[in-house]
């Protein structure tokens, strides 16, 4: 299983714009089979930072996921939106 | 429910005693009564970067975990080991 955090530093006047994109993101890839996991979760101290935790059952279904239609259409768009992303797959420790 | 998201960037020479502490955090707090669930993920790719995930039934239950033994014993040590900790304490979108 692994397990993504990726956060997002949202323009401040692009949030709106930002969660009409994300939201088609996780609706499309919660639907992916190896998808355990997907949400978009938002800062309460830092309006402008929002984190997509996610969860997949492989390796191969991550890469499946960075492939597919919807990924590569939103995610950039949702990059134009932003000043900075970190992301960080992880193995899950304890 | 509130969703926290700490990354902790330890250093280097010190991954093993953070570690041995977090091991213990993770099984105490776990323990707490409004702990819905506490894990901890290490970057594949950035092995000095280590992300807990908790999620907590309520801000009760969050307020009593930052003020228990463990969390105020081990975290202040965990904090000595790392060069930077960045905290999101989240609301969930979708």
């Amino acid at each position: 299983m692994i397990k993504v955090v990726v956060k997002f530093f949202v323009k401040e006047e692009m949030i709106e714009e930002f969660l009409t994109l994300a939201d088609e993101l996780v609706r499309q890839t919660r639907k992916e089979m190896g998808c355990l996991s997907y949400e978009l979760v938002q800062d309460v101290d830092n309006p402008e930072i929002f984190i997509i935790i996610e969860e997949w059952g492989s390796e191969e279904a991550l890469i499946l996921h960075k492939a597919s239609g919807h990924f590569t259409t939103l995610v950039p768009m949702m990059l134009q939106l932003t000043d900075k992303k970190e992301t960080s797959v992880c193995k899950t420790l304890f």
